[in-house]
């Protein structure tokens, strides 16, 4: 055996999704490069190859050489046990000095932006690497030409769906609003119209569910693409998870340090939106933009600028797109978490009678705006075509035949531990904390736990009696209700009750 | 075994320093709680606690009931094999918010620095959150009343020390420049002139040495606090390794991975110095601030900006500081690495003829600036005392009891695997690029490959023949030799030759 070589052992751990190897202290290979705890080495089996971290393994772990993979690094270089690997200092990653660059002040070019995503792409970043991208993205900011640069290096740098439809309509909600999910009732809408809309969605990244997390509940979301192709050509559309089809690889790894740091900037998020709908082959785009104190934009000043920049850079690359700033003072429907969500667009497109009032209308609402901004009807009929579709059953029946396509219609999961919080004392509700709501929704388990979450039973402006239900935080464990429990008891303001009136 | 309860095992696995615990995918604790791979979790043995990252194993591993530890973890909890642990979720770390604040434009507040600097001591914040924070830092800036809040804070969540002595005086480079070894010099002139210079030091953070660093090859330097203050007591001065002491817990933390990013904002860099300073218990500072296009400091204007900000937040929490911009176009004396830049000291204090020059006379210099700003002579006589404490061997006298005082003075060692690199052609040296130089030094194994490094051969202005030799690299195994000799090769104008004349 060479000099750099050593024997793969599968040790069974996960680490998330970062590489690490482990090799033991008194390795030859580590002994004559220097390396080092956290050093960063190339790992090359016969044919591929990865960068990854390097954790140092005293006592017998391992045998005289032997290396060990996480399960990360074992699945990407699709290893087999005992196989060869040749390991070595991984190069310099050039990218990294425009990146601080970017820390210190200077704007990057098309170029520099290019370099750094495919480095990303490519598995050259470290977690801590991604998170100084993001964070130094977010706190130095991107210029218009920056973020057109970002938008297309992300479209470059993955893949992109090419259709025959001339007009492939999308929307986008750019999120922080709890149980927001119109988006599979809107889908059903328009495809029962006859326009194409192959919907991609992303799983949370700092909200208790994603679009995606919540259709998971009722149907398979993670099709490839050939299978996605294929509903589209049936249907007319259809609700796949965007990770599966790897139409945004950047955007997949970057998703996750974003998640953990709970952080999001303008720029990064026109660039991941508008670069899916590239991606996804979308030509008309509607983007909701709900505005309120704790939602994710929180004033109208904000809205408007967010708009102008989705605007700007959509023309730049040629997509038409139509920004509609709603109303984000309180959650939407009644669910916040996935399964809860399901249900609550299961009973819209279902037509029932208690059906949530505000998320139907805030579904025909954009659904109209779709329609309009496609060519199906002129300003100002969208909003009836929208409503009779939904009214006659056309989209539910579309609804259940995407699903259908997808593998079935499924019933969402229900949680086993429920706890109600009461009014502490009568009157009017003057206020929610979207943030502090969706962050008890998160502690409950959600969006990993499907069926974790929180019901609503008011609404801003209803009056409540001492001890009547606010609303009713749902966990898969108890360890969770507990933990959320604790955080609701250290915040029982979040939401809020006027004086008795 | 209650419910949340595991029995340690010593895994040996070194993560460097962040804390990993590592749990069965289908153990009770995992699966009551909701745990997954990457979720923040608290271990508490008797008496001890700490936050750590979960990684999850598959496999046999670890046995049921059984719970992994790093190597960080276990040394932190001191654990013992079998010893019983408790897993539960970590409190949310609501520091984190005012981080994200900062990310987002705003400004901190005193309480909202001190929160973050002491969740960050207590080790509740993840690599990537540490990371967040450095870069959020640098992108965003930090006013000066925010600076002076970072410096004041971590001062406070560290020790501070108390002399007798009314005049303690210190020293400090930015840094940048490699090979400006003046620090030891400067120690042995001041004490052997009877003005206390307590001095703590720091290792490398982006460069190939920090005087600890290049001390720890001549003595030992990781000396506790009592330890220290003997030294200081009996000779008057001493060269300790700052991170021993203690004195800047933050700092300690921070600077890994701060040399990861291989980022130092202004800001974080005047707290990191001053608030060493003030917890050294140090009363007259002064700042070497090199300047040169590829030192850390590139142009007047920079520095001037920055030794403004130093006297600024300096005179606001009562330290009297004088800066000095030196030149800083290249690198001073001839080593660049741990070992290589203590032969040169060495060579400076012995008196030796062949002593590097220009190290010899930044010495004289800033020694001079110390003894006038400490009282110990008038402006414009400093000089003339440094000369004579160095030429008449007191200076060396004091170095040897300092070292002698900490354990005895050492030979540095050699590094075993050299390679020249040669004038490609004949002319005159015109400019050096101190990054890659430091850069080509830490690829050859410097700091943590002690004798490893660079060793100059020629200063700008040198006539060179074709062949003769620029500079010497040398490292301790064959593997970083040829890291850096593969780096040197694609950067072959490190050295720049100026036209035959």
């Amino acid at each position: 055996m060479n000099d750099h070589e050593l024997h793969l052992v599968r040790l069974g751990i996960d680490t998330h999704q970062e590489p690490i190897v482990y090799m033991r202290a008194d390795c030859h290979v580590c002994r004559s490069e220097g390396f080092t705890a956290h050093s960063r080495v190339r790992v090359e089996t016969n044919g591929s190859a990865l960068v990854a971290t390097l954790n140092v393994v005293q006592g017998d772990l391992l045998k005289p050489g032997e290396a060990g993979l996480s399960e990360t690094a074992w699945g990407r270089l699709e290893a087999r046990s005992g196989q060869i690997a040749r390991i070595s200092h991984a190069p310099p990653v050039e990218s990294l000095s425009a990146l601080r660059s970017k820390i210190y002040g200077n704007a990057l070019t098309d170029p520099q932006i290019e370099g750094i995503l495919r480095d990303v792409v490519a598995g050259r970043y470290t977690d801590i690497e991604i998170a100084a991208l993001l964070t130094g993205f977010s706190a130095a900011g991107l210029n218009l030409d920056e973020t057109v640069g970002l938008t297309r290096g992300m479209v470059t740098v993955g893949g992109r769906l090419r259709w025959d439809q001339g007009i492939v309509a999308d929307k986008h909600c750019v999120g922080g609003l709890p149980g927001n999910r119109t988006t599979p009732i809107i889908v059903a809408i328009v495809a029962s119209l006859g326009i194409c809309i192959p919907k991609t969605s992303s799983r949370a990244i700092t909200s208790p569910a994603g679009t995606a997390d919540a259709v998971e509940t009722l149907t398979c979301v993670d099709l490839d693409l050939p299978s996605m192709r294929r509903v589209v050509e049936r249907e007319g559309g259809c609700l796949v998870w965007g990770g599966a089809v790897g139409l945004s690889p950047v955007d997949d790894l970057l998703i996750r340090i974003e998640r953990a740091l709970d952080i999001d900037s303008e720029a990064q998020l026109v660039a991941s939106v508008l670069s899916k709908k590239i991606a996804a082959g979308s030509s008309h785009v509607v983007i909701d933009i709900p505005v309120g104190p704790t939602a994710k934009v929180r004033s109208r000043e904000n809205a408007v600028q967010l708009a102008g920049l989705l605007d700007q850079v959509g023309t730049r690359l040629g997509l038409k797109v139509r920004t509609i700033i709603t109303d984000g003072t309180q959650p939407v429907g009644r669910g916040i978490g996935p399964a809860l969500e399901a249900r609550d667009v299961l009973s819209v497109v279902q037509g029932d009678v208690d059906a949530p009032n505000d998320l139907r209308a805030r579904s025909l609402a954009l659904a109209a705006e779709v329609l309009e901004l496609a060519g199906h009807c002129p300003a100002g009929h969208g909003e009836r075509a929208a409503e009779a579709a939904l009214s006659d059953g056309r989209a539910w029946k579309k609804f259940q035949a995407i699903c259908d396509a997808q593998g079935g219609l499924r019933e969402p999961p229900q949680a086993q531990h429920r706890w109600i919080i009461d009014a502490p004392e009568a009157g009017r509700i003057a206020a929610i904390d979207n943030r502090r709501l969706s962050r008890a929704a998160k502690l409950a388990g959600a969006p990993s736990a499907k069926a974790a979450g929180i019901s609503m039973r008011i609404r801003l402006g209803d009056f409540v009696e001492t001890g009547e239900p606010l609303f009713e935080l749902c966990a898969e464990s108890a360890g969770e209700l507990a933990y959320s429990r604790n955080y609701l008891a250290a915040h029982p303001d979040i939401v809020r009750i006027g004086a008795n009136e």
